[in-house]
């Protein structure tokens, strides 16, 4: 996928200190110098790596703890009881967990949109950077100074104080921003509507400003948020938003379900963008993003697979396909969102998204080396009429064979380099039964097992 | 899953010549003898072999031929042209193709939907013997005299008629129903509501009656068939339907997305059940099925992947989370369709509509042993805290590891025995550009290809 938009039957990708310097048919493609080395693609797909643009890391290791569940249990007896027992261990494994979950499905890049202090900020960012991933980590910004309505409902270890929520935000940028090459970067993570107050909002969009850096924020995700900003504000969340300084080109609102046509345009014109969660909108009942419009009247969407209780699973190859087939069901149109349009959404938007429109999100020489490569002889993936449709419709996450992040070969043949799956696997099982202990939470299934 | 649907933390499956023996916790487990093989299944889950009660195995072959068009379009300008213009050979590579990938994915057991005569039936009952599926086959029978709505319109290479059909099931009952140690049943494949005359289907339940064997149809799976029964009949599909005598429990009904509550009361108490198709509907844009409220009322309810182009794929286990998601956003309620009701929906309730509810759909001693095992520890599914959340939410169908069908191992570490894998995936690549310069067809994908 390159700026043309052109697929090459026969193509090649030279790679040359962690950028692409040459993408062309094989027989154009001639590198100057010996390659270090050379990985064949035949009967294989070469494409951009994916970009998740709202993960939350430390909800893997609460993968499966709060189905079918209604939202309020959701939060107040599976995910804050469990996440307000986290520490900086769990948050580590499980941002590990994660990772490789996203690695091994063809995510090169991510945004994490709510990194609690508790989680350990500096074990995950850390582990970013042993990963090889590309990760922008928001930390979590807060501050319920006696309005708040989730102030009463939160479990008490989930509450932050906003003072120190920037400060850390702050001291984390000047520690871990643009380290690991540049893969990682530091941004606000703000709560939620009725997380914070006006003034923490616009402390947050001074702060990203001189630091020249991002914020990211749940909007509009339920209905609720609607009730809440009119209640308090009498207006529209994105009108609020606007208000407070936090519409810009380094915004990025996860699901956006309930903003309405003149939020689209306020978002549309300031270059605020919006993360589309379509497998975690449906499964918590949140509602359908107007995703085709939203896109038609200006803005950015791209898309994002959420979290281990609300999704369950990191596969953004997986997500392509929901996210068409949801709005071709809700418009009763199936041209809505085609296979190539989700493509873009999952690669290019996402990239514009996190202001990294230049750098990553097509295979383009000068651009960074973010690349994956789907085997497509198998099965469920012929006959090999269109690969973007197969891509979209057809494939699985398991179908990644390679993942390169920045010239690196983080996976290859399936077996991830960077980190220790089967180690992982067997922490993150460790940690999630210590944590349902400590949280005194019984997740019991529904259908009687016997020890 | 035991009639109890009992969860065994340890447990173990004795086979003994195709039948289930023993269930229960491993140590209450008793082989009379030594078993002839052994499958340790630490770390993974075993689980009924997955029912695909609506299936078109001839659309696998003409996979993600006809992405992101109009309804309309898709029939007439790819799906009717390509499928008019097959042969016997063609249908034979395109049903191992599909088994191929069913195999992999978990389904043991499949009701084929409609087999139009040019697909060669025997080519394709012989490879279902072959491939060791559990495969109910139902010969397309429609017969337009004068007034179907799909006359004008269907390709001509689609066209059947009546009497021929009729003919031709008996012909293959006699030939193929209960061949291959009873693995392989013949059914009537009726047309669609626009593609018989009220005699043919009279004609049919009195030709099932007669065999003692099943009707299956496309019901109410798009408006324009709620218009056309009540133009031509005055009355709502389903009431036509049951008018014609097609109601019995041996009648399976795909899609019923736009069947109502007075439609549902019918289905119920005549017992006939429904194939619901959620990817598809949305895919097509179809609409939404009420699948709560149907089973509700009582209505038996399977799940099907359906076709090649509508879908574009054949796995049940991604079909379960699409299910239940769709509910959930639909009735705005999360608890909707929850994880074991849909793993219900794709063992049981499959089973049932295909009237061997005594015979398959869960783990029991005496039912035949179609049985999967699934590979758990991957990140993807890792915390291990509830494995039918993790079937239904998280896993994918690659995650299936061993397929078992009448106590026979048919995959073994994700090796079909049965069929050729790689000689299937070469031949249907030749078949499939062969069958495009046919029907004279250009796929062009939307992005411009380079050679």
């Amino acid at each position: 996928m390159d700026p043309h938009r052109r697929v090459f039957r026969d193509g090649a990708v030279l790679i040359d200190g962690g950028v692409i310097s040459q993408v062309g048919r094989t027989g154009d493609v001639k590198p100057q110098r010996r390659a270090e080395f050379e990985i064949d693609a035949k009967g294989k797909v070469v494409l951009p790596g994916l970009i998740d643009t709202h993960v939350h890391l430390a909800q893997a290791l609460i993968r499966g703890s709060a189905d079918d569940t209604a939202l309020i249990d959701w939060l107040q007896k599976f995910v804050w009881p469990l996440q307000g027992n986290f520490d900086a261990e769990d948050g580590k494994v499980s941002a590990q967990l994660c990772m490789v979950e996203m690695i091994k499905s063809g995510t090169t890049t991510f945004l994490e949109s709510l990194l609690h202090s508790r989680y350990g900020f500096d074990g995950i960012a850390e582990s970013v950077g042993r990963a090889g991933m590309r990760g922008f980590l928001a930390k979590t910004v807060m501050g319920l100074p006696g309005y708040g309505s989730e102030k009463s409902i939160m479990h008490p270890g989930m509450i932050e104080d906003g003072e120190t929520c920037l400060r850390e935000v702050e001291s984390h940028f000047k520690r871990w921003n643009g380290k690991s090459d540049d893969r990682i970067r530091v941004w606000y993570g703000a709560r939620s509507l009725g997380g914070c107050t006006p003034q923490l909002y616009t402390q947050m969009a001074e702060g990203a400003k001189r630091l020249a850096t991002g914020v990211t924020m749940h909007l509009s995700e339920v209905q609720e948020d609607v009730r809440y900003t009119k209640k308090e504000f009498g207006k529209m969340p994105a009108e609020f938003m606007d208000q407070v300084g936090l519409t810009g080109p380094n915004v990025v609102f996860a699901h956006g379900v309930w903003l309405t046509e003149t939020e689209w345009k306020i978002l549309a014109r300031k270059g605020a963008n919006v993360a589309h969660c379509p497998s975690s909108n449906m499964k918590l009942s949140s509602g359908i993003a107007k995703v085709p419009e939203m896109m038609q009247t200006g803005v950015n969407v791209g898309i994002g697979c959420d979290g281990g209780p609300s999704n369950n699973s990191y596969d953004m190859i997986r997500e392509m396909k929901t996210a068409s087939l949801l709005q071709k069901v809700r418009t009763m149109d199936p041209l809505a969102l085609s296979a190539e349009t989700v493509l873009e959404m999952a690669t290019l938007n996402g990239a514009k998204a996190l202001g990294l429109q230049d750098q990553i999100g097509s295979l383009q020489a000068g651009k960074k080396a973010d690349l994956i490569v789907v085997s497509m002889q198998k099965p469920h993936l012929t006959p090999a009429f269109n690969s973007v449709s197969h891509l979209v419709y057809a494939a699985e996450g398991s179908d990644v064979e390679t993942t390169i992040i920045d010239g690196k070969i983080i996976m290859e043949n399936r077996v991830v380099k960077t980190l220790d799956e089967e180690k992982i696997i067997h922490d993150a099982n460790e940690h999630a039964t210590k944590l349902l202990q400590r949280a005194e939470i019984d997740i019991t299934p529904k259908w009687p097992m016997e020890k």
